[in-house]
Parts: C-alpha cells; structure tokens; sequence
C-alpha cells in the first residue's frame, strides 16, 4: 500500500472496467429500496432460464436491522454492494474475482485472503446458494456464491454471484479504521456524505416508522403484486415484491414480527416471487430465449472426452496409484467426510475388482482430496466365480438331456450348458475370470469411487449437472507415471494439479488464471505439493497449527481453551498455517466473555487466549500463507475486523444494560409464539404457574421454589434485547449475564441460562433444580400446546424444534439421574393451556417423547428388544426406563439366562390371553411340583426388586420346568385347571414393574 | 461518426471521467422511482444552502405519462437521464457541457447544436430554473438549467444543472433512428434489455394500477412524510415525498386527477418539499456548513475590481462608442427586448448626459447584444441649470437683506446666496455646469444603461446576485480604440469578444475553453465580428432566413405560410443562419394539419411546406452555422427527431380515433372542473342547457339551435383524448377534426373548435352563431360559477383563466358586431348552477367583465373619458359601447363641439341633482326664450338616435345660450321654476341612450 490508494468512486470505475473487460453489461442501481444486489431483477430475474447473461453493478443496499445509529465502524443500514453475475460459470470466477481485487490495488502478496465456507438463503424469495464469504486477513469483504436457486426454481445453468462488500473493501484499501473515514472522490470523507441520512433512517427505523401504516402499505403492495401477476407484468410484480420486503424489514426493525408472522409473511413472498420468476421463464421462453448461443454446442464442449485408452501393453509390476480431486475451496466438514468416505469406499472398491495393493492414504485439503495407492497390482486377481442352479433332477430328463430349466439357466450365467458342473445333487455354473489389467479398469473403478461419495450439501456449477460440494476443477490420476484417463462432472483426469492461491499471488498471472504444476508419478506428488507450499496431510496440517498456536499463547503468557471443534474447522481452512498473534483494545474485556469468545470463534475463527481463568486482549488468527512477508498487515486487518464487531457487541450492551431486565418483559408480548398459544409473554405467563409445580415434583426446597418461580418470569426477557437479537444462540446466556447484572441471585441467573439446556446433541444439562424445573416447564409447554393445536412435526419440518424439546426433556432426566412422570408433568403442562388439550393429543405427546428416549437408548447402545421391554413400563420416565434396560442387558447376558428365560416364557405364554386374573388356590394342587412351584413363587415374589429380578426368575427356573414336566396344566378338572393357572399367571406377572419380557428375544 | 460509435455504457463510463476529472463527485441513481435526476438528493437538497457541491450520476427516470408501450422511437415511461450539477456556477459551463460531448464522441464541427430557451419548473417540488433545451441537429438532448430555487427556498448560489437525455444522446452518436437499437453494452440492444420492462410498466400504469389503493399509498406517504418532518429527519422525510410524487404520477396516468385536485396535491407536497429543505439547511448549518471554503473571498473575486481610470487627457475629437453585452444565450423575446430598451434607454441617457452624437445603432443576436454610436463628442456640452426661489418680496427684508428662505434655496441650489439672479419677482439660482470629458462619464452611463433594462424573467448566477435573463459573460465598451471601463454583474469591460459557438467547436480547444477576439476599435467591430462568422445586424440576419427559406421552399416547388412570430424567434435562435430542407415519411400527411403543424412549429421551429394548400412532406430548419461541412448529418438528426414525434402523433391519433368522440364524454367526469362546481361533464350537461338559450338570445336558425346544442354535448370531450393530454394547445381543433371524423355536421364540428376562442390576444373569434353561442355560453358559466364560489383572481393569480374568458366575451362580441345583454347572459348561466349566485356576486361579475370591455376600448385608442362615458350606459354591451364610443369620438372633434358641450353641460349641471323627472310644463314659460328653446327640444328629441346626437346638440346650442342669458332658472315662482327646470332636465337627458355625458372631459 505504498502508492495513494483509490478513491471510492475510483474503486468502482475500476471494478466496471475490469468486469466490462470480461464480458459484463455495466447496469445500474436498482429503483427501489433493496436489501441486496441479488433484488435487483439484473440478478434475480436473468439468472432464470437457460439464456447467458453476465453484469456488474453498484447497489446502495438497504437493511434496517443494521442500523447503528453511524456508531459502528462498519455496519449501517445502508451499505454499498458491487454485484457481479456471471453466467454461465466460466470455470475460473474466483480466480478472476482475485484479479479484480488486483485492479483495485490490492497486493494480494500482502494479504491472506480466504474462501471460508457460507452457504446463502433467501426465504423470502426462495433462493439459495452455496458459496463462502471471501476474507481478506480476516475481513468478510464478499460473498461468493453458485446460485442454485432462485424464486423457487432450480437454476440451470447456475450462475456465479460475486458481491462485493464495496464499504470494508475500500475502508482496506485505504488504511482506514472505519468506513466514515473512506475518501469517497478525492474531496469528501464518508461521513460527510453518508453519516446523516444513516442516522436519519436508524431513528425512522427503529423509532418512528409507524406500524399500523406500515402493515396497511404491506397489504396495499401484495394486493397490486397480485395484480400485476395474474396480469403477467414481471418487473411491476416484482417492485411490488420488492416494496413488501422492505417494509417487511422494517415492521421486523420496529419488533412488530413474531415467529409464525415471519414464517407466513415469507411464505406469502416466496410464493409471489416463484409466480413472477415463472413469468419471466415464460415471457424468456415465448420469445425463444433470443440470447441463447445459435447452436447448443456448449453442452458437448462440457462432456467427457473420450478417455484416451489404457495403453496396450500393461506394466508387469505393481505401481503407485494416486488420486487428486481439485475443487474450488470445501466447507470444512466436508473434507474430513470426503476422507473418511475416500477411505471407505475406495478400499471396498479395490476389493470389488480383486485388486491388491499394500497400503491406502487418503488426506486433503480444502482444495483437494487425495488418496495415494502403494504397489497396486498391476492385473486383477483371476476369480473363480460359482453358481447353483436346479436340482439334478430338473436339470435332466430321464434321458439324462438337460431341460429346458438347465438351459435357461447356463445361458442366463453366461456359460454353455454342457459345462454345467453336478455337485451335491445339483448342477452349478462356475466361470474362471481372469483379471484385466489395471490401467482397463482404474477409470470405471474412479468413476464409481466418485459416484459413490455422499455429501451434507451439494451443487451444481456446470452443464454436467452433476453434485459435489464444490466446483470440481481438476482431477489428477496416476497409475504410476500414466495418466488413468476418465472423466467427472465434465472434467478429464490429467497430470496436471495446481498450486496454492498464495502462489498464485505470488505469480503475478494474467486475470482468470493460475499456477498449475505437472505431477510427473504417483510417487512423486507429495513432494511436489510440498514444494508448491501446500501441507497436504491433514494430521501434520493439524499438528502444525496446534504448535504455531501454542508456541504464541505461550509468548503472551496465556493458553488456549480445548476446542476441538474450532481446531478441526481451522485445519480445513487453510493449505499452510502461518499463526498470527492480534491484539484488541482491552476495554472490551468489560463485555461479557461468551460475547468476546462468541463473536471470535463465530465469526472470525479465532482462537482466545485465557491467562488464569481471565480472557486476555489478544486472538489467534490462522492465516493461509507458507511464509507472509507482511504478516503485520494481516494482522492490522484482523484487528480491525475484531474492533469492528466488539465495538457492535458494545452498543448492543450498553444499550440493553441500561435498563433492567424484567423491563424487557413486556416487549414479549410483540413476539408471537403460536398464533393459538399466544405471545411468548403468555408462554412466560403460563411458565411461572408451570415450573413452580414441576419444582415441587422434582422435591424442590422452598428456596429453590421461590427461585424458580422468578427465574420463570425473567426466563424469555432476554430475547428482545439487542444482543440476543444480534446473536440468537446467546440466549439463555445473555439471559444469565443480565439478570446476575441486575441483581438476581446466582440461582434464578443460572435457572435462566439452564433452562435452554441442552442446545443440541451433546451439550450440557441444567445442574440445579431450579434449572431443570423451568428447562423441563418450558419444554412440556411448547409439546403439550403445540400437539393440541397439530403443529406437529412431519418429515424433515420441525419449525418449533419438538424433536429437539422432546429429546431435552430425556436427556436432561437422564442426566440428572432423575425420576419423573412425564405424562404427569405433561398433564401439568396441558393444564395450563388456553386451547383444549385432548386425551388423543396427550397419547400422541407422549408417545412422540418415547420415541425419542427409544432413539436415546438406542444410541447408548441397549439392544432393541431390551429397549422395547422397558419402554413398554416405564415410556414415561426415561431415568427408570433406563436402569430397567441396564437391568434386562446384565440379565439377558447370564450364561443361565435363556434356560431362565425359556422356562419363564412358558408361563408367560400359556397365561398371555387369560382375560382376568386369576386368584391363586392352593387346595386344589395335586401334584407335588405345584405345592413346590407355589412355594417357590411367594419365596421369589418378596424377593423381586429391580436388581434381583434375574436372579428371582433364575431360582424360578427348575421349579418350573418340574411343573411343566408333570402336570398338564389344562386339566380337565375347571378347578385344577384354573388353580394351575393361576399360579403360572401370578409367575408371568413377576417381572411386571421392570419390563414387558415378552418382548425380548427369544420369547 | 467515421470510427465505431461508443456503446451506451461506454458513454457513461466516458461522462463519469469526464465530470470527475472536472471535480464531481459520481453518485448513484437513487433507491426510489423518481421522475427526474433532479429528485435524488443529491441533486434536490445539495443544492440548497451556501456549500459548494459537484456530482454526476446516471439516473433512470420514471414518467408513467409518457409511456408508449415501446411503440415511440424515443419516448418511454423509464428514460435515462444523466446528471450533472455545478454549484456555484464555474462561469464556462456550456463550454465544460459542448466538451463532454466531444468527450463521448461527438464531432461538433459535423453538427448543428443549439441552445434553445426553456425554462424548469416543478411545482410539486417548489422549484425553477432558467436555462435551455440543448439542441443536437433539432433533437432534444439536454436540459441546461440554472436553478434558481428549490423547496421553495432561493439559492445562493445558484447550481448549474445539466441533464443529459442519455438514451437520445446514445441513440443519435449510434445513429440509430429508434432508441431501441441503440447498443448498450456491444453485446445487447436497447430493445433486449429495456423493452419487456417498459410495456409492462405502460400496462400497469395506464391500465392495472388500482385508483382506490394509489391514493390509500399517497395518504400513507403524506402521513410518513409529515412524520419524519416532525422529527426532524431529512432524507427519510424526502424519501416519502418521491413516493408521493410517484404515485401522484401513477394516478394521474390513470386519469384519476382533476384540475383543483392536482393544485391540492402539488401545494401539498410542495409544502412538504419547503419543510424538508428548510431541515437540510438546517442540518447543514448547524454543522457549520463544513464545506464552505476556510475564507469567504471566493465572494471578493467576483466583485468588481476598481475601474481603471479613464485616460488624463480625453481626445478632443468624436469617436465611435461601441458596447456589446456578450451573454449565454438570450431567450429570443429577450433579444427583441433588449435591443428595443438599450435603443431607447440609451438615447435618454445619452441626452441626460449632455452628449452629443450622430448616429445610434442598436442590434444583436442571441449571444451578444451591440450599441453602436457615432461621433459621440468628446466632452459633454456645457449646461446652464436655473432655479425659480422664493418671490422677491419673501427674498429680501425691507432692508435688502437676504432672508432665511433666501438663504436657505441658495444653499439647496449650491450656490451663495450673493449670486442669486432676480427677475420677474422672483430670485433664481442659476450653475453653469462645464461639460465632463466623455471618458470619464461614459463608464456611469453604461452602469446605468445596464441597470436601466427590465426584463420578463431575469436569473441569477455568481455571486454578484445581479439578475439578467441569461448568465453575461463579459463585457466589450470602446470609445475610439480606448476600453471604457467599468463592471457589471461581477464582470469587467474589456475589449475581449468571443466568437460564435461554431467557430469553438472548429478550433479544438480544451475543455471548458472558447474562441475570443480582441476589438481594435469601436469602428471595427462589425467587420471584426462579421469575420467571426456572426451575422450581428438582426434585420439582415432575418432577411438572409427569408431568403434562405423561400429559395429553398421555390426549389421543391411549395412556399412556407406566413408567420411573423416563428421567423422573429428563429432570428434569434442563431448567430449565422443556414437553412435546411428535411423530409419527414408521407405517411404521416395522414395525420391532420394542425397536427402536424403544431409539431414543427411548436417543438421544433421548423417552417412547414405547403403548395396548392396541401402541407408538403418537407420542413426546413435553421442550423446555427457558418458554412456546415456536412449538411447532410444535420438534415438526417432533424428528420430523425420529427419522426419519432409524428410517430408519436400517429400514435395518439390511432388510438383516439379508434371510437367516436361522443364516448369520451363521460370520462370528463373523471376532471374535475372545480370541487364546488363540479366535473367537467357537470359543466358539459350546464352547457347543454345554457349554448341554447344564449343562442336564442343570438337569434340563431332551428338548424343552429340544433347544432349548438349537439356542439354542447361534445365541447370538451376532446380533453380526454391522448392527443389534447400530450398538446393541450390543440383543445378544440382536435375536437372539431374527430367531430367531422365521427361524421358530425360541419357547423358542429366547427362549433366546437369555435368555442375557445379567442384563445389568445389577437387569436381569431367565432364566426358561427352557434360557435358564438358556445363561446359565450363557456365562459359565461365559468365566469357565473366561479364568481359565486369566490375563486375570483387576484393579483397575477388566475388559475381558471377568468381574465380572459371575460375578455374572450367581450371580443367576440365586439368581432361578430352583436348586441348582447352581458347581464341577461350571466342571468341564464347562474341560473344552472348548483351553487347560489347571490346579486352581489353577479354585480361583481359584470363589473369585472365591464373593466375588460373598458381595457379593449383603451387598447382600441378611445380616449378614456369618452369610455366613462359610455360605459356608464353601455358596459354589458360591448358591441353598443364601442358604437356608442365612435359617435362620441367623432362628435367632440367638431370644432363646434366645445361651445356646444359648455351649452349642453349648463343644463346638465343645474339639474344632476334633481331626485326626480319632472313634467313639462310650456304654460308656464314667462319668456320667449323659453318656448323657443321647448320648440328646439321637440324637434332634437325626435332627431335624437345614435349617430344624430352631435348634430342635435349642436342645434340647440343656440337656444341654450339664449334661454341662459335671459332667464333665471331658480325663479322665485316655484312653477315658474318648475317649468324651466323640467326643461333645461329633458334636454340634459337627450343623449342618455348613448353616453353618460358628464364623465366627458370639460364637463
């Protein structure tokens, strides 16, 4: 940065000249409030259809929520977006958008620059897209993004949405510290431009904007969207749609939106915007999409070639084999999945095509996956390959001719049926294979390697159509030194791989372009790689990182907290870790700490660094470079970039904290929980009758009760202050800081931050009772009131997140080792409803809590018959079910258990369809072994608790087969008979408190 | 155009480097649909307050009337407009303007531009400017405007703003003859990225957008507006009112505002407007207007600099004095104006100064205004300046002193009191004042030449505030070959004289750069200027267009109609005239001739073509040009912009005459005409009724009755028609062409053009009874009707026209030579309201109609006592007035008609204050005077009619005197008096039936 950096509207003339130079109409601002680029019908409207089209634009973006009041250093309501589409994808939009960030001045040498995984929806419009934020040492300056979808119509071909943040990258550019000191044109800063109408409309916004009108101009613009849609008029309609939005985000900026309003709300656009997307499908297509190319000739350009066929003559010896899947940069979580899968499927693969080897390799990066094959086999083993087929005697006539079922059997398995080989009274088809050589079967067996991995999420980025995380953009395959020729997702195997993206920067390359290197054998690309400066070994990657980062806590003084999450994300982040040590201004460390380490780890990636307990001023960023030579600019950036979100996280506390928390009670009630159930201000309402009585269940002291019922009061308060707003998986958290601020005590905080527990699969469980009371209150509400009125979970929609309430009442009862009736808590719970709650819906509650304490058990590993068995007593109380299941598992593993079991069965199974119990009638025994029987059931009825019941039945076990052995019970004498089975019956019963055995295996 | 002419984009990219490179900032289009480039902010409220602010931007805009479902060549509901502002005012803006042109391609030397007066205003916003369309080869590609104020506040400074016509601009370099082809991007046309969008938007507006919920919007807007203005928020305040004006737009596309409605809504939003500026001053003035330069001397520079003396010693012999007022160019009334004032103001002055000369020639052309003065003498002519004092007696005491009034006039007079001169009793102060050096008088004289010149509509531009009708620009006074100097308006005289706009355009300057000339002497002016190519004398320049045109009307065989007010304002439109004959498609002869006329004439200056009575396909159109290289480029622009506005006629005309006339009667429902009146059809249905009956009055046929009443029912139907909407100058003659169309009757056809006639002063009347009836009746009903509901004018404010429609009655009147009872006629028409018109109301109404009928008789030359006079008698009868009038006139020229009067008015005198007639009484009579003078009377009282009475006066003139000298009239004998008094009474009111003569002068 050592020449006068650009002027903004510089920054912009720059930007049209470059993507005007590749090919992109220059467009404009759209005329209507937008929140995005993407809105303005240049890109949500032409990205549909088939016709190419590719444009670049400023766009004043509009977005209430971020609103500042101009008190952040980059984050206002009104910002400036660069959008560019291309379309289609022409094969290199990331390495042409670096390029662009080179005409603009930026000296990509100088910075780590990053592809960090984000995925964008838009609800309202039905579209989506999978992309990443691009980071500039840290900075979120664009949004990259492969549109998939768009107005609720899937895309093809996809387009390639770039979208500048213009404010932050200028604000780099030029070295500042806050967008309000950008130059914008040589003579005037930001502020003096822009500060005004910001704050201007941060008071409109949040503090003027009137909701009644705002709610009639909703209605007024949806009606003539209709309009103008049954009409056919695209663009009108789509203004209208547009106009909706936006006052949509400022009814949301006042607080007047609740949850099922926001869902309807979207709802209602989504489908107005699928309407006017169709529309101009069908206006594109009724003027045979003019724009197309002349001849569809694009599409064969994109596949396969025909692979170049395996050389003649295979090698004799075994050889390396290796496999270089290049793409664009994968989420995280996909290359730890595509490894694993490599891993697994491979081998299978290798197995399937009887082809040997010593040993497999699979890493990566998030640029490429590889998987490295030692002494592969250089043929298939030959394979022997058996069939059975008729039974001798339909397989020949009496004459000894084959039938006509031999006949159709030996050509069915390929054979001539006179060589249909007799065995065992049988005739069978055996075929001797013998294995091809490796270079004719390596391609088929690549493809199949790729068909077969399986993703979180895929895309589609070029005609092929075909799915992968990423854009796939290289495949490099080696047997040896011999390229194995096929193609995928329109591309062709080759030699050639390519390096870095810090060396691409390094190579000063035409725009669109970069480095690509020759893999010369198998055996030679991790050295190569390791030359380009790519650490491809994920463990070493790791492990490098966790020294790098170690070494600089260290240096300060501090330590990092365990995070293996953080850490493994990290390692998927970058090719080559180069750790780097930023400093925040330490009045920040007054935030509460889940803010700071929130915002660092969400947001930016970064590790903390803790010293006693206490947060240091200081973050550990991981830059993807082999060795910056200006790590200090790096550093500058992502200092700035702390500072930015810390000073946002500031005003939202200062501004939440100057009033106390009940006072954000009320403003509950503009949050709507269920249209039926009421606000969450009735929830609360319902929560402070509720929890109470779930205290007193769960033997609560008279502290804790009163504890509970003021943490009820204050348990929602949090979710209308700012920062929870902001940040929403603080809530609970926020909740807790707050309250303990406020002066509550420490039990009613904690009660407030535990009764969100747990979060998801794994987290932790409220610890005190008040927690567990009010976690438990909260929950059984929103089952008992969301089943009465049918907002139940169907297939993969669960909007309420029921699975996940159900599953937290299991785990929190499991975890706290706790006994407890949920269907008396869930009566509790239905009692407190406005809407009438049914024995049905109750039936259906309960049993929709024990399936999830089934999936529980199953997952703790219990066999599925155990779980069963005590599901069928104890539904209803996870913790008993549980000890239960431990019980029946210990038992059914007693070496005497199926001996036990049988003899108990038999007693169970003779009595199941007696109607009523029978009353035992010792007088009418005539046999010994029924006087013995009878003895031996009242010595085992005293003695049968949950842990004895094995031994109990064990005892039980001769005296019942003696029974067995010598009477009959259906005598014909009705009182024999009925004595006899009343005492069979009374021992079926014995097991009765702990499980239903008859569910178990083997009865 | 040799090389490949710049796709559109390119062109903006080119004006964005161009303005920036020149100090603007480049914006963005704005976030809301607006009409205009000036709507945005940046524009309508950074002009406002003292700051100094450049900027340029692209703004599409959106004008919902002039949609045409893509079917014009050029006019769309979305054009582009390209922005440009310039505060303050860089003194050479249209040279900056002329270069940016070059700058995006264009060759000036190949083309005709001209500046063509047109003044800006908006009235929703509470804003104007004066300034030009700029004309390139006839078309319109940019409104140049000084803006003068804004939301209702007056700038200091004044901006510059220029607004490009980018779609025209782009159209005419590409030389395309539709915008539709233009190339946007060298990929994609006009019509593939903008056409869909604009017949949409024309469906909604026109057709779809939903009246009831448009105005719910504008009620919504207001009320957010208001809102904001309370709270003191400027851009969201703004925000709304653009939405108010948009959807003010819409409605009014929809047909949906009437004429009060639309002054309601303007007021409204124009108040809005007001409250919003005053805010953003505000704003900016509590910062401090930061801005504004550190110190105020920007003021200084343009303040005259200090003369430089006029040289010791004048010359002794007379020079030449030449001063030419060099300016951007002058609206063409101003250059006619101007030269009449300096001719006349010049010779006052030249007099008042005691110089002596022989010739003055004052002439000029749109750029430059030139007095030419020979043999101005080299000093002023000595002077002798004397002063009646007190009378002799009140000068001097009896002593011979002289007294304190003595005194006191000597000192007055500045002269001692020894030296006062006595004669004819009184004393005299008498200076001989020696003459001054004519240099050192001369710069005061033009100071005061330039002070002296009033104008129709002055601006102002620097920081002088010195209002003139364009910007000057400098300055060119020589006596001799001496500069004379002195400043006006921030400039300073010089002899430095600039060349015309074509000799610039062929020098190849840099940007913002002029030609100039420096000016010997004062004699060689003209043939300095002459040699510029300028033809500066205005009657030669008018002749050589007279010349031009006929040679060129004779060579295709046709002659131009004569029009004097299109050749006086062509003659001023160019320095150096070259006409050009252009041809337009015959297709288009089909359209009607007013039409087509109107459209040359009115939107183009060009002089129509017709032979045998037929309108020729031919114009011929003036270039402002010395010798044009390529005539042929200019006739092709010229023939592309008449296209696309007959193509815009035909448009309308197709659509119009698609159904009779008579249905679109009762869309007049839908205008209204006045909220207490009612619609347009109300009047229609009062017309209906009242054309009749004043016809009767009129003694019109049964077949006129008929057709007037037939004229009635369709009078104002054409105002619904596209055609009258677009140019409502053609109200009524439309109405009588579709009338005949629709096969009504010639006289109702007519009827109906007749109607609004007189439209103008000196514009024809009816010639029809039953045009004359409709006429009468329309402006009748209007004056009836809007007198009684109190929207009376006032001041200059007439919005109803009420002026001349009571000036309209008169001259029709007077033109068809009619009596006509004004008072019977206005009795009928208030008798069809639906408002009470009380008796004062309809007094005021005829008084008002009487003050017209008195202004035409001035106007007609009648001296005003004779129009007292008999409008006393005759004021709601113009036509008998003005007879009234000429036998008046006639009669007190006879040389007789003094003695005659003096006779007249003895008898008049003595009786004016009788209250009541008396009875002739002859038995009475004591004298023989008396049956003398009695006998006189019988005679003149039957003679007495019209045009008798000078005569009849004169005959009893002699008996008057007679009767005077021997009797006395107040005779001591009452019946005796009586008689006499009943006598000399009747023969005052012989002429009471043609004039009131006691208002006559000498009574």
């Amino acid at each position: 940065m050592s020449q006068k950096p650009l002027s903004m509207q510089e920054v912009i003339r720059r930007l049209h000249e470059f993507w005007a130079a590749h090919g992109c109409l220059i467009w404009q601002p759209y005329s209507e409030k937008v929140g995005a680029g993407t809105m303005n019908p240049a890109t949500v409207l032409r990205v549909l259809g088939p016709e190419p089209w590719s444009v670049a634009y400023v766009e004043p973006s509009f977005r209430a929520d971020d609103g500042r009041y101009a008190e952040n250093p980059n984050r206002m309501q009104m910002h400036h977006q660069y959008q560019v589409i291309l379309k289609p994808d022409p094969g290199n939009p990331q390495e042409l958008y670096l390029a662009s960030l080179e005409a603009i001045g930026l000296d990509r040498t100088r910075h780590d620059i990053r592809f960090v995984e984000d995925n964008w929806e838009s609800p309202a419009l039905g579209a989506w897209g999978l992309g990443w934020e691009v980071w500039l040492d840290g900075q979120e300056i664009t949004q990259f993004t492969y549109f998939q979808q768009a107005g609720s119509l899937t895309l093809d071909p996809v387009s390639v949405e770039i979208t500048y943040g213009l404010d932050r990258i200028v604000m780099y550019l030029q070295n500042r510290s806050q967008v309000w000191d950008i130059d914008v044109d040589g003579q005037h800063t930001f502020a003096e431009i822009y500060r005004d109408p910001e704050i201007e409309h941060c008071v409109y916004n949040f503090e003027l904007a009137d909701v009644e009108r705002l709610k009639q101009l909703y209605e007024i613009y949806r009606a003539e969207a209709d309009a103008c849609i049954r009409r056919g008029l695209v663009v009108p309609a789509h203004d209208f749609v547009l106009r909706q939005s936006h006052t949509f985000n400022l009814l949301d900026a006042r607080g007047a939106i609740g949850v099922t309003e926001r869902a309807k709300f979207f709802a209602a656009m989504r489908n107005q915007a699928r309407s006017v997307s169709e529309l101009y499908v069908k206006q594109r297509a009724s003027a045979g999409f003019p724009w197309l190319p002349p001849t569809p000739e694009t599409v064969d350009t994109l596949a396969p070639a025909a692979p170049t066929p395996a050389p003649e003559t295979a090698k004799a010896v075994a050889q390396s084999f290796l496999l270089e899947i290049g793409s664009e940069e994968l989420p995280p979580q996909d290359v730890t999945d595509g490894i694993a899968q490599i891993e697994a499927n491979l081998a299978r693969l290798l197995g399937e095509y009887q082809l040997r080897y010593t040993t497999l390799r699979v890493t990566g990066t998030t640029r490429r996956l590889v998987a490295y094959v030692t002494e592969l086999a250089p043929t298939q083993a030959n394979e022997t390959v058996e069939k059975r087929g008729p039974a001798l005697d339909r397989a020949y006539d009496s004459a000894g001719k084959p039938t006509k079922a031999a006949e159709g059997f030996a050509r069915g398995a390929g054979i001539d049926v006179s060589a249909l080989e007799v065995r065992d009274n049988y005739v069978y088809a055996v075929k001797h294979v013998t294995g091809q050589p490796t270079p004719a079967v390596l391609p088929e067996l690549c493809t199949k390697l790729l068909d077969s991995l399986r993703w979180g999420k895929t895309m589609r980025w070029n005609t092929s159509n075909t799915g992968y995380p990423r854009p796939l953009r290289w495949l490099v395959a080696l047997l040896g030194d011999q390229v194995v020729p096929f193609a995928w997702a329109g591309i062709n195997s080759d030699r050639q791989s390519r390096g870095p993206r810090f060396a691409d920067a390094a190579a000063n390359l035409p725009a669109g372009s970069f480095t690509t290197f020759a893999v010369e054998t198998a055996d030679t690309y991790f050295a190569a790689i390791a030359q380009q400066g790519v650490i491809v070994d994920r463990a070493e990657r790791q492990q490098r990182i966790v020294e790098q980062v170690q070494q600089i806590a260290a240096a300060v003084g501090g330590a990092t907290p365990d995070d293996p999450g953080l850490l493994e994300e990290v390692t998927d982040l970058v090719e080559s870790p180069q750790a780097l040590l930023g400093t925040f201004e330490a009045k920040y460390l007054d935030l509460p700490i889940p803010v700071l380490i929130g915002v660092m780890k969400k947001h930016q990636r970064y590790f903390p660094l803790v010293r006693d307990g206490q947060l240091l001023a200081h973050f550990i960023t991981i830059a993807n470079a082999q060795n910056l030579a200006h790590p200090d600019v790096v550093v500058t950036g992502n200092e700035g970039v702390i500072r930015a979100r810390y000073a946002d996280a500031a005003y939202f506390y200062r501004q939440d904290t100057s009033r106390p928390l009940d006072s954000y009670t009320p403003r509950l009630a503009t949050l709507t929980f269920h249209e039926r159930l009421g606000s969450m201000l009735d929830k609360v309402e319902r929560l402070k009758l509720l929890a109470p009585q779930i205290a007193q269940l769960l033997h609560a002291t008279a502290e804790q009760h009163t504890d509970v019922s003021r943490a009820a009061a204050l348990a929602k308060s949090d979710l209308v202050t700012s920062m929870v707003v902001e940040m929403t998986s603080l809530q609970g958290i926020i909740g807790e800081i707050y309250a303990r601020k406020n002066g509550e005590t420490a039990a009613v905080a904690q009660a407030i931050r535990e009764h969100y527990l747990p979060r998801a699969a794994g987290d932790a469980n409220p610890v005190t009772i008040p927690g567990l009371a009010l976690s438990l209150a909260d929950k059984l509400d929103s089952l008992a009131g969301l089943f009465a009125v049918g907002a139940i979970p169907t297939g993969s929609a669960d909007p309420f997140g029921l699975r996940r309430a159900a599953l937290g009442v299991v785990n929190n009862l499991l975890a706290s080792q706790t006994d407890f009736s949920i269907r008396q808590g869930l009566t509790l719970a239905a009692a407190q409803q406005t809407v009438p709650v049914t024995d049905a819906a109750m039936g259906e509650t309960l049993a929709f809590i024990a399936r999830r304490l089934q999936g529980v058990l199953t997952e703790l590993g219990y066999p599925h018959d155990v779980i069963d068995a005590v599901l069928a007593m104890h539904g209803d109380n996870p913790y008993a079910a549980q000890r239960a299941a431990d019980l029946l598992q210990t038992m059914v593993a007693q070496p005497w258990w199926s001996d036990t079991f049988t003899a108990y069965a038999r007693c169970a199974r003779i009595t199941r369809n007696l109607d009523t119990p029978l009353t035992l009638n010792p007088d009418a025994y005539v046999e010994e072994v029924e006087h013995a029987l009878h003895q031996a059931y009242l010595t085992a009825s005293q003695g049968v608790d949950a842990t004895g019941l094995g031994e109990t039945l064990h005892r039980l076990q001769a005296p019942i087969s003696a029974f067995f052995e010598r009477v009959l019970v259906n005598a014909d004498d009705e009182t024999v008979r009925k004595a006899r089975l009343a005492l069979v019956q009374h021992i079926a019963q014995l097991p009765a408190t702990v499980a239903d055995l008859s569910k178990l295996q083997g009865f």
